[in-house]
């Protein structure tokens, strides 16, 4: 049995890292914390866990948990977990990192979208981004993996076929995303409260998301060479769910089935990307509580444009759940263990 | 043209104050305060008012509000209010005060349930309960109005007829209300946030809510001696709307015609209680914005039982709306004035 | 493995049954039916199915149903189910109805509540009512299971320990309980489109829910003769969950630690009742996707009152996962397998 | 007093419409109708309005409509309306049609997007389209108003001021656009259901909305010559509201303080269009219940591209309030009556 920690384990995407690997075969939880005076039941937090699991949820001691633990889900602050992550690997631990720590090669974009100096530029050519349905190869090896977020799990599976096979003009991608309430975190804020947040339906960050940086150094990766794109974030009144809405312009003529048969081969591997067939369109809705990435494709060739639709649950495929399932590959249990 | 203050507008109650207001034909809004360091244009806070009213919203200055207006209305918190309201009234003008601290003729129920000392007991006796459906009279001659807490009116009213007409034993009342979050009040705060009330019912303060007593209070006196009401707030993930759902055993057999037809009578001069036909439940839908009490009854004749059942919109007749009713009364005005 | 089949698997129930069972270690889904003109495969009417369980959903072919499993659920309406139940029987397949067809030993109460004629009355007698916390010893050797409705599972859960050890007046039950609209059943209905029930909370069937007589059976059971209960059903605007509150008078003088020491011992040996400690109170949240009902107790010395609450997802331990629970007794599998 | 008629009062823009003309001070409403077999009391439909009008709903009668009333709402459906609106203009009335029927100078436009078949050609020449920010002077002398879309109104006033200004490039626009589920329509359908909605984000009619060749036309009329847009609608799980991202690329160097300023210029007469200050976002709880169009604007100099941002209440700026906009309009009242 893998022993697995999980250090900030009172955030939505601590809650369902848990709610996840309580249902892991080949996983034993040996350590729950975070920001915390003494210890807590978990349960006292979160009442969803009585009966379930028996743990008591600690303030971080860092030697503690590297002591009672093989792989380490990290679930802290940007600029708080490379600390960790550092200290962690040092003890010949492995680490999936959920914050933005070390997703960027380039130290200078974090720098400058998080507005945080970096402390461990040392790590980051280690550091392997997390999206296995791009980089599961270099995944298996891995010893730290930088998770990626959520919004740009969504997007970049939404349009790296389409950038990678060369289809379309990189300079105009436009991604317009929509995300439910708990992406935004588990605090108290009164802009994320219900009476704030029910019957609203607003944009932010407009052109200044952090997410940006994230979505276009991948796909760059994918084009060869630097790209920008326009990001929109939004905020939706539900709990669970980011939908996507890319818009592309071929560089030739084209039609739905080809480009759905396009996505099909690119992610024929991919256990965790279902593509829709011509007519279906994703929704939210059908990947709740789950760690796929529905995508559906519509060519109009009216206006020549592509407009690639993808669904994924932030909390499972956006955090928690891809966590996992780059925990199995690093660890040889089949890929979807746990996660079907 | 009536001058009204607003002292405490940037919370729900305030703003739904000042939305009604806005349309008010014979008030003149002449000033506006809140919890600032430094004055700001309402809509900045709430840009839902921008081009609708430009007026600024500063920090309290007591002296400005008593000089500019002739009626203040107080949304400020329990025990807060009190020492305001004192001073608007030395200075000449009316208030409506929308704390509990005027709820209570016995101060010491006052000090118990809301666990604070209350400082301005010579005004107690003074003070009118603004419940115009049982105390129009009193309000309309009054200088202070203490304003019914939310929960109180829907529970109050599905219940004062059977209580006043004695039809039902007074030992025993079950009121089981159901409230939207908007009821808590706008702030940040963890338990109120969208993610922990969205897809959540839950019920709080079991048999230990602070309107307890004041429901009690108020049928105490219709019943003309003091009762226990064994009541049980619930948090329902919506915006706005109470359902009050009141059990109480009739003392001689009767049925749901008669208790209807008791309830027309007892409102036959209410513009806003408006009583179903046998047949119709009260939704907290038909009250959204409206300063309405919908009131419908079952009688169970298999279970000897009366079930009464109101809705009201929390923020209007369970705050703003109500505030304005009694504003309307106590100025001369048409009781529905600007509410319909 | 078992070799079950779900008949009527596109209804909500239908589908959180699939859901369940596809993780269900013991279990092979061999056939899914629904009211259908031709075969479909099953994620082109729920996508979330895509990529997780291959198999086609046709018109109900009973004899070929009864040929390929060895289990049948049946997910009919009422008056439908029990002629199906009948044959497969008789096919020597064991069967969980999930309607109410087969719930009442009195099959004038089901007539007369239901209005449908009951024509398999000589199944009454061997049916069992599947609330495993009361007649687990029973439904180890059933063939045909009573699955319970999802307001009785909740109620009937609340007050057993109450009505049993006969701590309470039997006189005078009130059961007030709030629904999420999936509750409600998938359909086209105006009442329940998003429109009308957001933003919206209401009571229906006040004193005439056809869940009331089933609620009262095993109550009556519990207390060794015939009981009326007062019971209220409300909509809440949200997928999933039911809260119960419950309200009984005690006997004599009792407390709050007291009423959940005898919940505790009570259901020592139910592994899906969990009874929160004093001050907790349930919450609808804490149940969603999960087979537990919580229960939560406050004893109101001032109103000589026992207030209990009880919470479930009205789709798992109120009608899929309860059902899979008592599969699970029927087949000699561990209670909670597949279902923790 | 001008004599109103609604002719389909009974679906959510007719409820709309009656809930707005009720408090305008110059209008008597005279006659409602809808598909119904005999009169009911509209409050019998919307307990809403009980006691706020006691005026039949009756099953369409024309020569009773024409006799009775002025002016006439037609809330119809596609294709019915046309008929109606002939009739009554023979009859010497004035019609706001809020259907598609006369929205398209071009026929053959109309006929290809709704499938329908125009029987009052003849009529296409006067009806006006009625989106007062653009063309108030054709409305006053009006008799037929052809009331615009929702998603056409967000859209259209997003972006009027860059394609009529010639600030951006005119092939390439993206208009992504996110409505609360009312805008559906109020009827039975398992799609628009509680349960399908809620916790569901997604898109529909993607490139092939009936809604797409409105907003081209209108902005076609602006720029002088055809164009494309890339529309796409989506479901946002809430009542009302539509927001509406739209993305145009810059002719040249531009900046959200010079964009605002042209926005503030082009729409200085409309009374109901609020241009957001530099880093306020529109936000569709600030227009709820109101007949504002909020616009907010973002230009990127990253990217180099204009985000354009609109809120409008999907019922009220998007259907019921912009028609008695028009209404106000063609009768010489303040525009802003019975709106503010």
């Amino acid at each position: 049995m893998l022993r697995v920690a999980i250090v900030g384990a009172t955030g939505y995407t601590g809650c369902e890292l848990l709610d996840i690997l309580i249902g892991h075969p080949e996983v034993k939880i040996t350590s729950l914390t975070a920001k915390l005076d003494a210890p807590i039941k978990i349960h006292d937090e979160f009442p969803r866990f009585k009966g379930r699991i028996d743990l008591p949820c600690t303030p971080l001691d860092a030697g503690e948990v590297a002591r009672s633990s093989d792989l380490i889900f990290l679930s802290l602050p940007h600029g708080v977990s490379m600390k960790y992550a550092a200290l962690f690997l040092k003890a010949g631990k492995k680490v999936i990192d959920l914050s933005a720590d070390f997703r960027f090669a380039d130290v200078g974009v974090f720098q400058q979208w998080y507005g945080i100096r970096h402390e461990q530029t040392g790590l980051l050519k280690e550091a392997v981004y997390g999206l296995p349905e791009l980089h599961a190869e270099r995944i298996r090896t891995a010893r730290l993996i930088a998770n990626p977020g959520c919004y740009p799990t969504g997007s970049i599976l939404a349009l790296a076929p389409l950038v990678k096979e060369r289809v379309v003009e990189l300079d105009g991608l436009v991604i317009d995303s929509k995300s439910g309430v708990t992406g935004a975190g588990r605090k108290a804020s009164l802009p994320l409260s219900f009476g704030e947040c029910n019957e609203s339906f607003r944009a932010y960050k407009v052109g200044a998301h952090q997410h940006t940086p994230e979505i276009e150094s991948e796909l760059g990766i994918l084009a060869g060479h630097a790209l920008a794109i326009q990001f929109t974030p939004h905020l939706v009144p539900m709990n669970r769910g980011i939908l996507t809405t890319a818009y592309a312009r071929p560089l030739k003529e084209t039609s739905t089935e080809e480009i759905i048969n396009l996505y099909g081969r690119f992610y024929a591997k991919a256990p965790f990307v279902r593509v829709a067939a011509k007519g279906r369109l994703a929704d939210t809705k059908d990947v709740w509580g789950l760690n796929y990435c529905d995508i559906s494709i519509v060519v109009d060739n009216r206006t020549h444009r592509i407009v690639v639709i993808s669904a994924i649950d932030n909390l499972v495929k956006g955090a928690a759940g891809q966590a996992v399932q780059n925990m199995n590959l690093m660890s040889g249990f089949p890929e979807t263990m746990g996660l079907a």
